[in-house]
């Protein structure tokens, strides 16, 4: 591991940057100050980027958008790669028709959408449609009242042998400094343990949401491995992915790791990046 | 393992029988039908007996009084030991004052009340109030909202390193003959696992609840544990916990295991009772 | 999920085979009985097929010619595709220098050499050298004594903390009609957990040997997910990696699926494959 | 939690003091210096007092005169309570006949025989007398060859549905300031993990060995729970099992919690003990 003091050093040695959203380029408080500089940066010096994020809430153009309302404007509906769009590809190749019930709000349920399947919240399965349920996505903590609709999810588990995928692998969110939020990954793994059944779980660490990314800059390039760069704010997730996938990897200290305990979390976890660097943003 | 076709033959070689409640006593229609036989051969030829359930939601009176309205007259309150009776215990030796947090019914809580302590619903608390909670505990699925009071409990836990009590080990409970309920002790463990903290359970298949009702019975005559029977229907919690602590086990068919599942389960497991029937009900 | 009487069916509507190894093409006591008529009917028919497995005990060549060995001629050692291709992988983009230290076999250790590395099994590691060391690999679970070498690879994780790379992520394998024997990834697991470390696992079900295969057809030609189908007897391995990928899927009841519990398995863990065929050898 | 200085002060406020071993009275290189002046100030006060350990390995008898060889005389066999007695007091309760097979040293099996139990290790079962094995216990990690025994293991539980018993739920334990050893409970857990089915164990945190302590006080003399204190090193088994089982609790900072740690891992693990004090002997 090495301690870098300009994130620009490490721009400068690569070719394509993945960086993780939230704790990277913005936290709860909107954008991290200053973040805009770096990607001016890579337009100027003509570097590719994707945002390779966890957060099924919304489609990429929606996420896009929430960026440019914060002023990055910089940033592409194409270049944001989410874990929802893993969950989408799964509907498209392996679900053939029916009703594939979800979790979340219409907004996330909206991008889902695919040929031949009918999209509906968990809240609208009956006893008259259920028997036509062919899968149920987990895609967002909000959009659903918890106390019915989790009851509801359990019991049509129960009942149908169908996959239930997760589009979002993480359990909690940063709401304030102090506060956070039970996420979606959290939810669905109570149902999964209730349940006994083997969930289907998109987005980092896994390999599936790199690959992703990886794919998409090889429809119109050539590209090694190691010309590529996976920054994040978490260990378990962004790192411990991005080593695995054969990436190097760059961990900031503006969001889930503390200066104060990065040292501690490496030894304890074992998941050691191939930098540390305080931030993202340039100097 | 020996198949016995009448519960009276079982009775009639011990000296005192513990029941579960759920799946051997009662069920989601109400009492299992014939059980009343039961209760008035024991008091006939004068065998002991308790209830040992995890039903941490209302107290022993409460739910003796629930037996009575079903047609079960013979059960007294001081025959009901519950999970909730060991926090109540807990609480008494180790929280000394402050606040009490729980989720559960207000019925629920009435019965953890213990001198000194201020016992106070999640939805309750606040920044006023939050540095003098001392003890968290989770009741009841019942009683509080889902989304706003699942996510207070994960952050007073974050921000308050106390104790949680989970006065019900289970995860989740039938409804009806197709469906069950996600019980206190499924959202716990979601919880636990978000917080990463060590939570407090009680309930069986754990110990000290057998060792409760074995204190009480020798309080006031001495007796050996192979005098004692335990009669469940769920080999996780009734017949796991049974056998640990030294006691033999029925597991009867009633309930959480069918009679065409019952060797699978028990093959699976390797979780064997000393008897298997088809139910509490003597012929 | 679709019961199929002839294999030939299957091959017929797919461009690309995958195959898990054992339980599939072979078992303990040598080739599955006919499977050479199966690889004769897809070399006529100009079908491409790979072998898809968790073996990582031996080479791609050495596992080719264990086939040939057994009389299967056809299988050639470009087929074969283990999760030990990519341990090698890993190391060969993650780590630039020093030692590798393995438990396995020196067969097993052989292919995993890469440019710059020094591979040295666990039990050569000591004080002298242990600085040096800057991964530790699980290959195989014989060439070692247990004793001595997987308490010296705890104690190696607790020194340095460096990646553990478990190049089968199998917990035991078939050693008779009756037997089985611990396999790597069941002495890493126990590692793991003693450590506390998160270590890289490599293998079904994980997507990232399903890409390196599929990587490997694109390299010559365009393929599309829909186009191939993955055969395994494994519904945790096989099946869920197969289906999270994006594959058709066959459980095949020749090894570990034994044909009165297929439809059990599939209802209790909810993985489903496209199609259930007796053996993958055709009629 | 308060810090205190001198632990004579604790010793002073309670009737029964529970000693965990390793770490508090001995260690590798022998006993903790100066621990024999805590335990002539007990003698001389009248303080009773238990030593309540996970280790299996040896009888009471042989662990106290393992102390009088350390010039620790004061400690009686009768003061020893092992988590190997509950073993004992199970195969007692819920064995009755056949064979006990064991993994351990013979002094560890010596003293869990039992009348009517025939003991046996591991290694010397075979086709002829499987059929008669009606347990298996984990007891030491010494005393049998890891990759044959360990292998056999986990075929009896394949081929018999049997108890098996963990005596020792230990993981791992130091071997040297530097080096730990895998413990029994490590092994046991890699075999519980690979044949699926669930094994009782019996050792600290579990309420048990604590309640076997407590009615061997009650069997002489009245005693409440307010009036014991448990003394141990390790967050997880002593400072856990106490709390939960009522008692008040002292964590010391001489074996498995260091100094510098114990802040950080009393918040991350939210096991808070009543007490810490640098040392169990008193100033």
């Amino acid at each position: 591991m090495r301690r870098i003091e300009d994130f620009r050093e490490i721009i400068d040695n690569y070719e394509v940057v993945f960086f993780d959203a939230f704790g990277v380029i913005k936290n709860y408080g909107g954008l991290v100050p200053g973040i805009e500089k770096t990607f001016d940066y890579l337009e100027e010096v003509g570097k590719e980027y994707y945002i390779v994020t966890n957060d099924a809430s919304r489609s990429p153009a929606q996420l896009a958008e929430s960026y440019h309302k914060k002023g990055l404007t910089a940033i592409a509906a194409d270049r944001v790669i989410s874990s929802g769009m893993l969950t989408k590809e799964y509907l498209d190749l392996k679900v053939d028709e029916g009703i594939v019930a979800y979790l979340g709000t219409e907004d996330s349920a909206h991008y889902i959408d695919s040929s031949g399947l009918h999209t509906l919240p968990v809240s609208a399965i009956n006893d008259d449609n259920i028997d036509s349920v062919n899968a149920l996505v987990f895609l967002d903590d909000e959009g659903f009242d918890w106390f019915s609709d989790l009851n509801r999810a359990v019991n049509i588990l129960r009942r149908r042998n169908i996959p239930a995928i997760v589009a979002n692998t993480d359990k909690a969110y940063p709401l304030s400094v102090k506060d956070v939020s039970i996420a979606i990954g959290g939810l669905a793994g109570m149902v999964e343990n209730i349940v006994g059944k083997k969930f289907i779980r998109f987005g980092k660490p896994d390999s599936q949401i790199f690959m992703f990314a990886y794919d998409l800059i090889r429809d119109y390039r050539p590209i090694n491995k190691t010309e590529i760069v996976m920054v994040g704010d978490t260990l378990q997730t962004d790192i411990l992915g991005g080593n695995k996938f054969g990436l190097d990897t760059v961990l900031v200290l503006s969001g889930n790791t503390l200066p104060a305990d990065a040292q501690t979390r490496m030894t304890s976890t074992g998941i050691v990046p191939t930098y540390v660097c305080d931030t993202a943003v340039i100097k």
